[in-house]
């Protein structure tokens, strides 16, 4: 069928359709089991979450489907801020929690997970397909999972990221346009430099490695599915289109956002955690902007600004959200992700039988 | 057959592939007939000509060819600077200046074509598709242009440009993703809110409109192409392919520099031109990054810069010229245009029988 390729093969799925991991609740095991029982590989968003959360969610998943899923994990970053940074973005964030009324956090510990502590539940799970973000998987990391016959998925965003993960080990580089929603993925090199469109960047990739590419930025139907696998994709990697579906574990006024916004409202900000993410340009993000330079990094300010994020979510603020969004607004639906599957496919189905007359 | 859509059927010609205009001496007469001959649309970029050298030009292109050509002009705006912000530009200019031994120009005149003169040109030699960038064509020229049977094509870089273009009365719009390299043809706010990735903007602006689309932006190959139709587009235009080809009258130093850097080695820059562009980071464009806001608006900017380009030009100094280039760089070949489209066509061949097992 037209929709078999490597990466199916590979990862024993029917079709090439990845629900993007996003973190942060996005993705709960409604969703990821309802995208891998309509064929899809649905995909765990646990960077942010605890050992403990990660099991229950395994655990949740594998409830609801015994086909194959991912879980994507964050690869640890050092970056300290001296006390002066954290002071100066204090400075910048005041005005956010007055309008929220919230106090300001009595210290600035930031909290991180224990890496070696989710990887060891990924591994002790027997996760069937691993996809992590942010730099490389050490390789101890990489034999370990290999040894259990995990598939395991880096995200690049240039060439030169590309070719580091196929060097480093990985089984299939997911290729991260410059339209994808969320944090940028970039490791090498600064992520302002790193914005190539995915109609530029995916042949680019396939031309360079020999692992699959999964194609990622602004594909929302069978059009980009179709579109990316005549670029030399094995599938594509969809985030966006999904956040609106039925499953989806973000609040309803990010769902509203996506769903009022257009193509070109969204923009790339450091102001929420320190590090590159396209959403909806919004207050927080259009009036820090010009600050960005003096933000601590990503993962510090992400936990200088979570009580704001947790107190406009709360009380109905979108201005002050973090409304992760692509470039594809216009081709948001709602519907249930397994019709959204089914609708991407017959709409590919359709596209090939035009294009063979 | 597969490459024929109703944009080849509008435009009479055999493969939807256009050669960008691109402005500046980049697009001769032999290069334009070389595509049309070869079954594509050459197009003649003739934002800086003047009115002779235009009729010059479409006289020498029909000497050469009897197929199809296009002739692209620029909608003039009316940014005036204040002497203020010309002698803060000249102050920021000063270091080239100084590295090329060339002295300050004497008086700082913007220099413009007159549109209307230029409008009267192309409408006399009954050009058979006018192409514009930077804004909407006047009624009154389209009226003109439309009793004559010329096929007329605009810009857009978002879909409320294009919307905007279809109620103007243009017969085709031509999408520009952020891939793009040159000018940013975007005329409804500000440019950096519409650097949209030419995989998410072709279908929005395809839903939104019903005249024909062109797809622009990191399309180099076959590959492209192919996926651009796919995505609902009725051609593609293609601008950095073109520019290492023997027949492109770019210098052999931008071509060196074209060849030479990777995808990732790109910028958008307001420092040549006062216009958001896309060209490879030199010395130029990086350091003048951060005055950016302070320079004038195109024209003016560009009038100021004129001698500076012209002398890095002459004295072989890539540092300090506007490498115009898009996201697509290593996928550059050297060829004749007309073995790339018979290449672009034979790709696109064997991906439809791929397609279709």
């Amino acid at each position: 069928m037209w929709y078999q390729t490597p990466f199916t093969d590979l990862a024993h799925i029917t079709y090439p359709v990845i629900q993007a991991p996003m973190a942060g609740g996005a993705t709960p095991p409604e969703l990821v089991a309802v995208v891998s029982n309509g064929g899809g590989l649905g995909s765990l968003g646990a960077g942010y979450m605890s050992p403990q959360q990660i099991q229950g969610a395994i655990q949740s998943i594998r409830a609801l489907t015994d086909r194959p899923f991912a879980v994507n994990i964050f690869i640890p970053e050092a970056n300290a801020a001296d006390s002066a940074q954290i002071a100066a973005s204090h400075t910048l964030l005041q005005p956010y929690r007055e309008a929220l009324s919230i106090a300001a956090p009595p210290e600035a510990a930031v909290y991180t997970e224990s890496f070696e502590e989710q990887m060891s539940i990924i591994l002790a799970e027997r996760v069937p397909i691993v996809s992590f973000t942010f730099g490389g998987l050490p390789s101890v990391w990489i034999e370990r999972l290999k040894t259990i016959g995990t598939v395991i998925m880096g995200t690049a965003t240039t060439v030169r990221e590309a070719m580091a993960l196929e060097q480093a080990g990985v089984d299939v580089v997911v290729a991260q346009g410059s339209e994808a929603g969320g944090h940028r993925g970039t490791f090498l090199g600064p992520a302002e430099e790193a914005l190539i469109g995915t109609m530029a960047l995916i042949p680019q990739i396939v031309d360079a490695v020999r692992v699959p590419v999964i194609a990622a930025g602004g594909i929302m139907d069978g059009r980009g599915l179709v579109a990316a696998l005549v670029l030399g994709a094995s599938g594509v990697q969809m985030g966006t289109a999904f956040l609106t579906c039925s499953e989806s574990g973000v609040s309803s006024l990010h769902k509203a956002a996506l769903r009022e916004n257009t193509e070109d409202m969204t923009m790339i900000t450091r102001a929420f955690s320190g590090k590159a993410a396209r959403g909806i340009r919004n207050r927080f993000s259009t009036e820090l902007y010009p600050y960005e330079d003096q933000l601590p990094q990503y993962p510090v300010q992400n936990t200088l600004t979570q009580d704001i994020r947790k107190a406009a979510s709360k009380q109905g603020r979108p201005e002050f959200m973090s409304l992760w969004a692509g470039q594809g607004l216009r081709l948001i639906q709602d519907r249930s992700a397994a019709d959204l599957i089914d609708e991407i496919i017959a709409q590919g189905a359709t596209l090939r039988d035009r294009f063979t007359q």
